[in-house]
């Protein structure tokens, strides 16, 4: 039987990793490098489905712990599955909640078994395993859903890291073992913290156990750059060309063109939607803080070329306006915006790809990207 | 030349005072009866232009008072106009802030000039007057404005309400002296409190200065309901027949009903969007609270019969789910339903004025209407 997710390799950039693919899913195939933008209680902010459609996503993520909590994953089974709840008929990834739960911090405890946690919500006790992490993804029926495992913060030792990663191990095949339903694929998720061997180590047995797709997890979490696309490095080297690979919680544009160039398909990041909560346009320059005095008389869209739904119909003056009176609706154009730039600043990274011209983007983008736009 | 704004009788029900008619605008015509949704800082809450339309909004109001004070009507005016500057093509009416600048108690103080008062923003002193108000609004570009007027309290005694209707009648007069431009329509607001001979007063020589609509002003404000269509009716009777008739911030479905059947055209309110905002959904038989328990395994849209964008593609149990975490998308949903509801509302009862069974409409809404909807 066909599995129900598969990547399809269609372009390999000759001079570095970058390729681009093609994912297929029971809910569609999408173009690969991709954005995801989060709905992490099945709504991705402030957006309708057609909005996210128009912008030309593929995919969405939302999360599995909250949907666990909130409303809770029989009722989203009962109400059809996640697809049907909140109306999206496209693809759907589910993380797992380990990272959140491990967020927690004293909230919660580890054992063999699982994660004993306190609720964020109402701290009531709750408790969370690989079985029902896996079994609760299955109620909630998202195309993609993830094992679930331990996130390792940033430092930790080596004996800590290597004790946590063989945990993450065992639960991977407790998940593996767990999934049954074939119209979804599990991805499992390196970790290792920051020891290369470590990594090397952990992707090696994933690949052993031969899931569908690898993420690889416990990077962006407070470590330098330089040290993340190491890890990346070694990571990426032993994963399997024929198969997808997602880097977890990473969407800035320049974390997006360095985990491209080192071979990763899939990125999702709250930082579009969370910015543009504190008035934050993305731009091919940077950051455009809208609202500045210096837009308060400026009538052209947030960009020029972009062709965006915000872009083609309001100007930075009345988004500035909208913005300062906290008027939601200047909060939905800025995440429109952020979205589009970001899933057409992946499609454009996969247009270079594909003619041979992907080290020309790079040089171009760093080049003009700076975390804070000058003179737009 | 003919007049920017004028009004179409078209059909008049022999039994009541409800007509059903037609609005012409410089920015389109518009069935009455009809409610109008109110944008107070030039947007409806979480709304998108092109939302409004699907529901068949065809006039939309928003508001002088709070426009002058942010962004200010000169950058609107900039920006090409309020529709330009907020991406709406089909009719708006301004409030002229007479209503807000009142509300505002100690803040504020009134002369034969105008009004001196603090902004609710950040206490800075302003000065509105007709003059101000009326060059504001021009600057605004709405199709139909509002003249400056005072609302009188309820209750207030008989000296009082005579010498405020004596202000409100001069300065209607030089708000029409100020209104030079031809593109816009300046109505004049009944005042008189709750004194029938000071509301036909005020009617009468609102009448001999010849607007292209009136409305009337100083009711809704914490009068008991009887006396508010006591004070309708005879107004009414003062009101020409050839002129658009305009009952000021009134939106709930028992009082449109009455509303109509006096002759009343024009309405407007912030209560389907208020009401939204706690998580209420508006029906024909009267509010639905969906944050309630009872909808959490309801995977009915919140009415069956309503071809809403929200009641065709989403549940009670989605709906209550966002509601329950705060996701804006919830508040969009409601405030999308409620305002279809309220227009489709109006668009049936002018259909039962077209078809000679209006009081059969007024008595099946009224029995079935209550404030909490019961079994729905
Ligand atoms: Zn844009
Ligand atoms: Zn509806």
């Amino acid at each position: 039987m066909k599995p129900a997710i598969t990547y399809e390799l269609i372009k390999q950039c000759p001079h570095t990793g970058a390729r681009a693919g093609r994912i297929h899913t029971p809910h569609g195939s999408f173009d690969t490098p991709i954005f995801m933008p989060v709905g992490t209680q099945a709504s991705v902010k402030t957006l309708a489905p057609e909005e996210l459609k128009e912008m030309g996503a593929g995919i969405i993520l939302s999360n599995n712990y909250h949907l666990f909590l909130r409303p809770g994953s029989k009722l989203v089974k009962e109400a059809g599955g996640l697809h049907k709840f909140m109306n999206w008929d496209r693809a759907i990834l589910t993380d797992s909640g380990g990272f959140q739960v491990f967020s927690l911090g004293d909230l919660r405890k580890i054992s063999e078994e699982g994660v004993t946690f306190r609720s964020h919500i109402d701290g009531s006790k709750k408790f969370l395993s690989p079985e029902i992490a896996t079994q609760s993804q299955m109620d909630l029926g998202a195309d993609i859903i993830m094992a679930f495992d331990e996130c390792v913060p940033y430092p930790a030792d080596f004996k800590y890291t290597r004790e946590s990663m063989e945990l993450t191990l065992r639960w991977a095949q407790r998940c593996k073992d767990t999934m049954t339903n074939p119209n979804q694929g599990l991805f499992g998720i390196v970790q290792g913290g920051m020891y290369k061997d470590l990594r090397i180590e952990c992707a090696n047995r994933l690949v052993d156990m031969d899931f569908p797709g690898y993420a690889v997890g416990g990077l962006s979490v407070g470590e330098p750059k330089e040290l993340m696309y190491e890890m990346l490095d070694i990571t990426l080297e032993h994963l399997p060309q024929n198969k997808a690979r997602y880097l977890m919680g990473v969407g800035t544009p320049d974390c997006l063109v360095e985990g491209v160039m080192r071979g990763i398909d899939m990125f999702d990041c709250v930082y579009p939607t969370r910015v543009a909560r504190n008035g934050t346009a993305m731009t091919w320059n940077g950051r455009l803080v809208i609202k500045n005095a210096q837009y308060e008389h400026d009538f052209h869209p947030i960009d020029e070329h972009c062709n965006c739904y915000t872009c083609r119909n309001y100007s930075r003056a009345y988004i500035r306006h909208l913005v300062r009176v906290n008027e939601i609706f200047g909060l939905r154009l800025l995440t429109i915006h952020n979205l589009h730039f970001l899933i057409d600043f992946m499609r454009q990274m996969r247009q270079s790809i594909m003619e041979d011209r992907f080290p020309e983007f790079y040089r171009k983008f760093t080049a003009n990207f700076s975390f804070n736009a000058k003179s737009v």
